[in-house]
Protein backbone atom coordinates (compact mmCIF):
# COMPACT_ATOMS: atom_id res chain seq x y z
CA UNK A 1 0.00 0.00 0.00
CA UNK A 2 1.24 3.56 -0.67
CA UNK A 3 2.29 5.66 2.34
CA UNK A 4 0.59 9.47 1.81
CA UNK A 5 3.02 12.00 0.35
CA UNK A 6 6.36 12.40 0.72
CA UNK A 7 8.62 16.27 -0.61
CA UNK A 8 11.72 14.89 -2.75
CA UNK A 9 14.36 17.38 -3.29
CA UNK A 10 14.89 18.04 -6.91
CA UNK A 11 17.68 19.35 -8.40
CA UNK A 12 16.84 18.50 -12.56
CA UNK A 13 19.47 15.66 -12.71
CA UNK A 14 19.14 12.17 -13.68
CA UNK A 15 19.48 10.86 -9.94
CA UNK A 16 16.81 13.64 -7.87
CA UNK A 17 14.52 12.64 -11.19
CA UNK A 18 14.94 8.75 -10.65
CA UNK A 19 14.34 9.55 -6.96
CA UNK A 20 11.15 11.62 -8.10
CA UNK A 21 9.54 8.79 -9.60
CA UNK A 22 10.36 6.16 -7.07
CA UNK A 23 8.64 7.95 -4.59
CA UNK A 24 5.48 8.02 -7.26
CA UNK A 25 5.59 4.61 -6.27
CA UNK A 26 6.00 4.20 -3.38
CA UNK A 27 3.84 7.68 -1.77
CA UNK A 28 0.18 8.33 -2.77
CA UNK A 29 1.02 12.00 -3.13
CA UNK A 30 4.50 13.42 -3.89
CA UNK A 31 5.41 17.40 -3.80
CA UNK A 32 9.40 18.40 -5.23
CA UNK A 33 10.96 21.12 -4.20
CA UNK A 34 14.31 22.79 -5.57
CA UNK A 35 17.19 25.74 -4.71
CA UNK A 36 17.78 28.87 -6.54
CA UNK A 37 20.70 29.66 -5.61
CA UNK A 38 21.66 31.92 -8.92
CA UNK A 39 22.46 28.93 -10.94
CA UNK A 40 24.93 29.74 -13.59
CA UNK A 41 22.98 28.07 -15.93
CA UNK A 42 19.17 28.52 -15.71
CA UNK A 43 18.52 25.02 -17.50
CA UNK A 44 18.66 23.49 -14.55
CA UNK A 45 15.70 24.75 -13.02
CA UNK A 46 14.22 24.24 -15.77
CA UNK A 47 14.99 21.03 -16.11
CA UNK A 48 13.43 20.31 -12.28
CA UNK A 49 10.16 22.26 -13.23
CA UNK A 50 9.61 20.43 -16.49
CA UNK A 51 10.08 17.43 -14.89
CA UNK A 52 7.85 17.89 -11.94
CA UNK A 53 5.56 18.60 -14.43
CA UNK A 54 6.07 15.36 -16.17
CA UNK A 55 5.90 13.76 -12.80
CA UNK A 56 2.29 15.22 -12.04
CA UNK A 57 4.02 16.88 -8.86
CA UNK A 58 3.79 20.49 -7.23
CA UNK A 59 6.91 22.00 -7.64
CA UNK A 60 7.79 24.32 -5.09
CA UNK A 61 11.29 26.55 -6.06
CA UNK A 62 12.52 28.74 -2.93
CA UNK A 63 15.25 31.28 -3.37
CA UNK A 64 18.55 31.33 -1.18
CA UNK A 65 20.46 33.19 -3.31
CA UNK A 66 20.93 35.63 -0.52
CA UNK A 67 23.14 32.77 1.10
CA UNK A 68 25.50 34.43 -1.42
CA UNK A 69 26.82 36.45 1.82
CA UNK A 70 28.57 33.64 2.81
CA UNK A 71 30.56 32.85 -0.31
CA UNK A 72 31.45 35.68 -0.47
CA UNK A 73 33.34 35.43 2.92
CA UNK A 74 34.35 31.96 1.36
CA UNK A 75 36.08 33.69 -1.67
CA UNK A 76 37.31 36.44 1.09
CA UNK A 77 38.97 34.19 3.27
CA UNK A 78 40.28 32.31 0.20
CA UNK A 79 39.93 28.96 2.25
CA UNK A 80 40.93 26.09 -0.42
CA UNK A 81 39.23 23.66 1.41
CA UNK A 82 35.89 25.33 0.46
CA UNK A 83 36.87 25.58 -3.06
CA UNK A 84 38.37 22.04 -2.86
CA UNK A 85 35.15 19.97 -1.68
CA UNK A 86 32.85 22.01 -4.79
CA UNK A 87 35.11 20.85 -7.19
CA UNK A 88 33.16 17.51 -6.25
CA UNK A 89 30.10 19.06 -5.99
CA UNK A 90 28.04 19.20 -9.58
CA UNK A 91 25.48 21.43 -8.97
CA UNK A 92 27.10 24.43 -7.23
CA UNK A 93 29.73 27.03 -8.04
CA UNK A 94 32.86 26.32 -6.51
CA UNK A 95 32.54 29.28 -3.73
CA UNK A 96 29.17 27.90 -2.40
CA UNK A 97 28.65 26.99 0.80
CA UNK A 98 29.48 24.06 2.23
CA UNK A 99 27.08 21.57 3.87
CA UNK A 100 24.44 22.28 1.16
CA UNK A 101 22.70 19.59 2.02
CA UNK A 102 22.06 20.27 5.82
CA UNK A 103 20.51 23.59 4.10
CA UNK A 104 18.37 22.19 1.75
CA UNK A 105 17.03 19.36 4.12
CA UNK A 106 16.46 21.86 6.76
CA UNK A 107 14.19 23.91 4.28
CA UNK A 108 12.50 20.68 3.34
CA UNK A 109 11.24 19.49 6.34
CA UNK A 110 10.41 23.06 7.35
CA UNK A 111 7.72 23.07 4.58
CA UNK A 112 6.90 18.99 5.20
CA UNK A 113 6.18 20.63 8.74
CA UNK A 114 3.56 22.74 7.45
CA UNK A 115 2.12 20.14 5.22
CA UNK A 116 1.70 17.53 7.47
CA UNK A 117 4.23 15.36 5.55
CA UNK A 118 6.73 13.29 7.15
CA UNK A 119 8.26 11.97 4.42
CA UNK A 120 11.20 13.20 2.14
CA UNK A 121 13.61 12.09 -0.27
CA UNK A 122 17.18 12.71 -1.59
CA UNK A 123 19.47 11.43 -4.49
CA UNK A 124 22.32 11.12 -2.42
CA UNK A 125 24.45 8.19 -3.17
CA UNK A 126 27.64 7.72 -0.81
CA UNK A 127 29.65 5.71 -3.78
CA UNK A 128 29.74 7.72 -6.35
CA UNK A 129 30.50 11.18 -3.93
CA UNK A 130 32.05 8.99 -1.29
CA UNK A 131 34.42 12.04 -0.45
CA UNK A 132 31.40 14.33 0.15
CA UNK A 133 30.48 14.08 3.28
CA UNK A 134 26.53 15.35 3.44
CA UNK A 135 25.70 12.62 1.35
CA UNK A 136 26.99 9.53 3.30
CA UNK A 137 24.61 7.84 5.23
CA UNK A 138 25.54 8.75 9.09
CA UNK A 139 25.19 12.11 8.14
CA UNK A 140 21.84 11.47 6.64
CA UNK A 141 20.46 9.41 9.85
CA UNK A 142 21.65 11.94 12.38
CA UNK A 143 19.99 15.08 10.52
CA UNK A 144 16.94 12.71 10.92
CA UNK A 145 16.98 13.00 13.97
CA UNK A 146 18.36 16.53 14.50
CA UNK A 147 14.91 17.10 12.33
CA UNK A 148 12.54 15.20 14.44
CA UNK A 149 14.02 16.21 17.87
CA UNK A 150 14.25 20.02 16.68
CA UNK A 151 10.80 20.26 15.26
CA UNK A 152 9.05 17.78 17.07
CA UNK A 153 7.91 16.12 14.62
CA UNK A 154 8.77 12.90 13.15
CA UNK A 155 10.95 13.33 9.60
CA UNK A 156 12.30 10.39 7.32
CA UNK A 157 14.59 10.54 5.10
CA UNK A 158 14.63 8.24 2.25
CA UNK A 159 17.61 7.81 0.26
CA UNK A 160 17.11 5.39 -2.79
CA UNK A 161 20.47 5.82 -4.19
CA UNK A 162 22.53 5.81 -1.12
CA UNK A 163 24.31 2.64 -2.16
CA UNK A 164 23.69 2.29 -5.73
CA UNK A 165 26.35 3.15 -8.43
CA UNK A 166 25.29 5.40 -11.45
CA UNK A 167 25.01 2.84 -13.49
CA UNK A 168 22.64 0.87 -10.36
CA UNK A 169 20.44 4.30 -10.86
CA UNK A 170 20.23 3.64 -14.66
CA UNK A 171 18.99 0.52 -14.04
CA UNK A 172 16.77 1.32 -11.24
CA UNK A 173 15.61 4.61 -14.09
CA UNK A 174 15.04 1.73 -16.66
CA UNK A 175 13.10 -0.79 -14.08
CA UNK A 176 10.97 2.58 -13.28
CA UNK A 177 10.34 3.06 -17.39
CA UNK A 178 11.41 6.70 -17.32
CA UNK A 179 14.37 6.52 -19.49
CA UNK A 180 11.71 8.72 -21.66
CA UNK A 181 12.44 11.12 -18.77
CA UNK A 182 15.77 11.19 -18.37
CA UNK A 183 16.28 13.02 -21.43
CA UNK A 184 14.67 16.18 -20.15
CA UNK A 185 17.45 16.28 -17.36
CA UNK A 186 20.55 18.07 -16.63
CA UNK A 187 23.92 17.32 -15.98
CA UNK A 188 25.94 19.26 -17.84
CA UNK A 189 28.36 21.72 -15.56
CA UNK A 190 28.91 23.92 -18.65
CA UNK A 191 25.21 24.51 -18.91
CA UNK A 192 25.00 22.40 -22.15
CA UNK A 193 22.29 19.98 -23.45
CA UNK A 194 22.82 17.71 -24.78
CA UNK A 195 26.04 17.63 -22.45
CA UNK A 196 29.35 18.56 -23.50
CA UNK A 197 30.78 15.36 -22.94
CA UNK A 198 33.47 16.18 -21.44
CA UNK A 199 32.65 17.56 -17.91
CA UNK A 200 33.16 14.96 -14.82
CA UNK A 201 29.42 15.55 -14.75
CA UNK A 202 28.89 14.03 -18.36
CA UNK A 203 31.54 11.73 -18.03
CA UNK A 204 30.61 10.38 -14.88
CA UNK A 205 26.75 10.11 -16.17
CA UNK A 206 27.99 8.95 -19.48
CA UNK A 207 30.16 6.10 -17.64
CA UNK A 208 26.75 4.97 -16.10
CA UNK A 209 24.66 4.61 -19.07
CA UNK A 210 27.76 2.57 -20.83
CA UNK A 211 27.99 0.14 -18.08
CA UNK A 212 24.17 -0.50 -18.00
CA UNK A 213 24.58 -1.21 -21.92
CA UNK A 214 21.74 1.36 -22.24
CA UNK A 215 21.94 4.78 -24.18
CA UNK A 216 21.49 7.89 -22.63
CA UNK A 217 18.19 9.27 -24.09
CA UNK A 218 19.50 13.24 -23.43
CA UNK A 219 22.75 12.28 -25.98
CA UNK A 220 21.08 12.85 -29.62
CA UNK B 1 43.57 30.96 27.91
CA UNK B 2 40.85 32.53 25.59
CA UNK B 3 40.12 30.01 22.24
CA UNK B 4 40.34 31.61 18.87
CA UNK B 5 37.22 32.94 17.85
CA UNK B 6 33.42 32.47 18.03
CA UNK B 7 30.29 33.21 16.15
CA UNK B 8 27.31 33.98 18.39
CA UNK B 9 23.70 34.07 17.25
CA UNK B 10 22.40 37.54 18.11
CA UNK B 11 19.17 38.35 18.13
CA UNK B 12 18.99 41.37 19.91
CA UNK B 13 17.40 40.30 23.04
CA UNK B 14 18.51 39.81 26.75
CA UNK B 15 19.87 36.38 26.23
CA UNK B 16 21.37 36.71 23.14
CA UNK B 17 23.41 39.66 24.02
CA UNK B 18 24.48 37.93 27.63
CA UNK B 19 25.71 35.31 25.29
CA UNK B 20 27.46 37.59 23.38
CA UNK B 21 29.75 39.15 26.11
CA UNK B 22 30.04 35.56 27.75
CA UNK B 23 31.61 34.66 24.73
CA UNK B 24 33.87 37.68 24.84
CA UNK B 25 35.02 36.51 28.27
CA UNK B 26 36.22 32.86 26.39
CA UNK B 27 37.17 33.50 23.23
CA UNK B 28 39.81 35.67 21.47
CA UNK B 29 37.73 37.21 19.01
CA UNK B 30 33.83 36.98 18.21
CA UNK B 31 31.71 37.83 15.30
CA UNK B 32 27.74 38.01 15.73
CA UNK B 33 25.04 36.44 13.25
CA UNK B 34 21.72 38.26 13.01
CA UNK B 35 18.54 37.38 10.66
CA UNK B 36 16.45 39.42 8.35
CA UNK B 37 13.22 37.45 7.98
CA UNK B 38 11.03 40.38 7.98
CA UNK B 39 10.41 41.37 11.39
CA UNK B 40 8.18 43.46 11.79
CA UNK B 41 9.52 45.35 14.08
CA UNK B 42 12.85 46.71 12.55
CA UNK B 43 14.21 47.58 16.53
CA UNK B 44 15.00 43.93 16.84
CA UNK B 45 17.63 44.13 13.94
CA UNK B 46 18.76 48.08 15.09
CA UNK B 47 19.24 46.23 18.92
CA UNK B 48 21.41 43.83 17.04
CA UNK B 49 23.61 45.91 15.79
CA UNK B 50 24.18 48.21 18.52
CA UNK B 51 25.20 45.85 20.49
CA UNK B 52 27.62 44.13 18.10
CA UNK B 53 28.98 47.67 17.83
CA UNK B 54 29.28 47.60 21.39
CA UNK B 55 30.94 44.21 22.35
CA UNK B 56 33.41 44.91 19.35
CA UNK B 57 31.81 42.17 17.34
CA UNK B 58 31.79 41.70 13.42
CA UNK B 59 28.23 41.64 12.48
CA UNK B 60 26.54 39.55 9.94
CA UNK B 61 23.16 40.21 8.98
CA UNK B 62 21.65 37.17 6.46
CA UNK B 63 18.35 37.68 4.58
CA UNK B 64 16.04 34.80 5.11
CA UNK B 65 13.16 36.56 3.99
CA UNK B 66 12.53 34.20 1.23
CA UNK B 67 11.75 31.92 3.46
CA UNK B 68 8.04 33.66 3.18
CA UNK B 69 7.05 30.80 0.65
CA UNK B 70 7.31 28.46 3.41
CA UNK B 71 5.47 30.64 5.76
CA UNK B 72 2.38 30.99 3.41
CA UNK B 73 2.13 27.47 3.18
CA UNK B 74 1.61 27.25 6.61
CA UNK B 75 -0.97 29.92 6.40
CA UNK B 76 -2.94 28.14 3.63
CA UNK B 77 -2.74 24.61 5.40
CA UNK B 78 -4.16 26.93 8.92
CA UNK B 79 -2.14 24.10 10.65
CA UNK B 80 -3.10 24.94 14.30
CA UNK B 81 0.14 22.96 15.39
CA UNK B 82 2.19 25.90 13.19
CA UNK B 83 0.43 28.51 14.78
CA UNK B 84 0.68 27.31 18.93
CA UNK B 85 4.04 26.65 18.05
CA UNK B 86 4.63 30.26 17.30
CA UNK B 87 2.42 31.52 20.75
CA UNK B 88 5.47 30.69 22.69
CA UNK B 89 8.32 31.91 20.59
CA UNK B 90 8.97 35.62 21.17
CA UNK B 91 11.07 36.49 17.82
CA UNK B 92 8.91 35.33 15.29
CA UNK B 93 5.57 36.16 13.75
CA UNK B 94 2.96 33.29 14.74
CA UNK B 95 3.00 31.87 10.91
CA UNK B 96 6.97 31.44 10.27
CA UNK B 97 8.87 28.41 9.90
CA UNK B 98 9.15 25.60 12.76
CA UNK B 99 12.63 24.63 14.04
CA UNK B 100 14.03 28.01 13.06
CA UNK B 101 16.91 26.95 15.33
CA UNK B 102 17.69 24.19 12.67
CA UNK B 103 18.05 26.73 9.99
CA UNK B 104 20.17 29.48 11.95
CA UNK B 105 22.62 26.81 12.98
CA UNK B 106 23.32 25.37 9.63
CA UNK B 107 23.71 28.87 8.40
CA UNK B 108 25.80 29.82 11.70
CA UNK B 109 27.44 27.16 11.05
CA UNK B 110 28.38 27.22 7.41
CA UNK B 111 29.48 30.91 8.16
CA UNK B 112 32.17 29.17 10.76
CA UNK B 113 33.24 26.84 8.08
CA UNK B 114 34.26 29.52 5.72
CA UNK B 115 36.01 31.64 8.49
CA UNK B 116 37.68 28.60 10.23
CA UNK B 117 35.77 29.04 12.92
CA UNK B 118 34.49 26.12 15.45
CA UNK B 119 32.89 27.45 18.13
CA UNK B 120 29.29 28.69 17.76
CA UNK B 121 27.05 30.23 20.96
CA UNK B 122 23.74 30.20 20.59
CA UNK B 123 21.13 32.23 24.20
CA UNK B 124 18.60 28.97 24.28
CA UNK B 125 17.29 28.00 27.48
CA UNK B 126 15.30 24.78 28.03
CA UNK B 127 14.24 26.17 31.19
CA UNK B 128 12.27 29.06 30.07
CA UNK B 129 10.94 27.26 26.73
CA UNK B 130 11.02 24.08 27.68
CA UNK B 131 7.91 23.27 25.46
CA UNK B 132 10.38 24.78 22.63
CA UNK B 133 12.06 21.91 20.82
CA UNK B 134 14.57 23.47 19.18
CA UNK B 135 15.98 24.75 22.49
CA UNK B 136 16.85 21.47 24.31
CA UNK B 137 20.14 20.52 25.26
CA UNK B 138 18.92 17.12 23.56
CA UNK B 139 18.33 19.02 20.23
CA UNK B 140 21.34 21.12 20.29
CA UNK B 141 23.90 18.12 20.96
CA UNK B 142 21.92 16.26 17.99
CA UNK B 143 22.57 19.44 15.59
CA UNK B 144 25.97 19.57 16.65
CA UNK B 145 26.99 16.07 15.35
CA UNK B 146 25.04 16.75 11.88
CA UNK B 147 26.77 19.60 10.97
CA UNK B 148 30.18 18.32 11.97
CA UNK B 149 29.38 15.19 10.00
CA UNK B 150 27.69 17.21 7.23
CA UNK B 151 30.60 19.07 6.63
CA UNK B 152 33.28 16.92 7.41
CA UNK B 153 34.75 19.91 10.26
CA UNK B 154 33.95 20.03 14.13
CA UNK B 155 31.28 22.22 14.88
CA UNK B 156 30.72 22.92 18.97
CA UNK B 157 27.78 24.38 19.96
CA UNK B 158 28.05 26.67 23.49
CA UNK B 159 25.04 27.06 25.12
CA UNK B 160 25.83 29.03 28.45
CA UNK B 161 22.13 29.66 29.18
CA UNK B 162 20.68 26.27 28.58
CA UNK B 163 20.11 25.28 32.27
CA UNK B 164 19.63 28.98 33.75
CA UNK B 165 16.24 30.48 34.38
CA UNK B 166 15.41 34.29 33.59
CA UNK B 167 17.01 35.24 37.31
CA UNK B 168 19.94 33.65 36.45
CA UNK B 169 20.58 34.85 33.16
CA UNK B 170 19.87 38.39 34.71
CA UNK B 171 23.01 36.99 37.50
CA UNK B 172 25.23 36.39 34.50
CA UNK B 173 24.60 39.73 33.17
CA UNK B 174 25.61 41.27 36.34
CA UNK B 175 28.14 38.91 36.82
CA UNK B 176 29.33 39.98 33.48
CA UNK B 177 28.72 43.74 34.08
CA UNK B 178 27.06 44.45 31.30
CA UNK B 179 23.84 45.63 32.99
CA UNK B 180 24.87 49.02 31.28
CA UNK B 181 24.14 46.82 27.59
CA UNK B 182 21.18 45.38 28.61
CA UNK B 183 19.38 48.81 28.13
CA UNK B 184 19.84 48.49 23.98
CA UNK B 185 18.33 45.06 24.44
CA UNK B 186 15.05 44.52 22.71
CA UNK B 187 12.28 41.84 24.09
CA UNK B 188 8.71 43.25 23.80
CA UNK B 189 6.52 41.44 21.26
CA UNK B 190 5.20 44.69 20.52
CA UNK B 191 7.97 46.67 19.66
CA UNK B 192 8.11 49.05 22.00
CA UNK B 193 10.92 50.22 23.98
CA UNK B 194 10.60 50.58 27.22
CA UNK B 195 8.85 47.01 26.20
CA UNK B 196 4.76 47.39 26.72
CA UNK B 197 5.36 45.70 30.09
CA UNK B 198 2.21 42.94 29.06
CA UNK B 199 3.53 41.05 26.65
CA UNK B 200 4.71 37.49 27.49
CA UNK B 201 7.88 38.59 26.81
CA UNK B 202 7.83 42.01 28.72
CA UNK B 203 6.34 39.84 31.61
CA UNK B 204 9.11 37.03 31.77
CA UNK B 205 12.11 39.45 31.90
CA UNK B 206 10.23 41.55 34.25
CA UNK B 207 9.94 38.51 36.02
CA UNK B 208 13.95 37.50 35.84
CA UNK B 209 15.28 41.00 37.02
CA UNK B 210 12.90 41.46 40.16
CA UNK B 211 13.75 37.72 41.08
CA UNK B 212 17.46 38.71 40.37
CA UNK B 213 16.88 41.92 42.87
CA UNK B 214 18.06 43.96 39.60
CA UNK B 215 16.11 46.52 37.65
CA UNK B 216 15.74 46.69 34.27
CA UNK B 217 18.14 49.22 32.92
CA UNK B 218 15.61 49.29 29.56
CA UNK B 219 12.70 50.32 31.97
CA UNK B 220 12.84 53.80 32.57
Amino acid sequence: MKKNSAIILLSGGQDSTTCLFWAKEKFKKTEAISFDYGQRHRIELQSAEKIARLAGAKHHIINIKEYGYIKNSALTDKSIAVGKKDKINKDLPSTFIPGRNILFLTVAAALAYTKKIHDIVIGVSQVDYSGYPDCRQEFIKSMERSLSLGMEYKIKIHTPLIKKTKKQTVELAEKLDILKYLRYTHTCYSGKRPGCGRCPACILRAKGFKEAGIKDPAVI
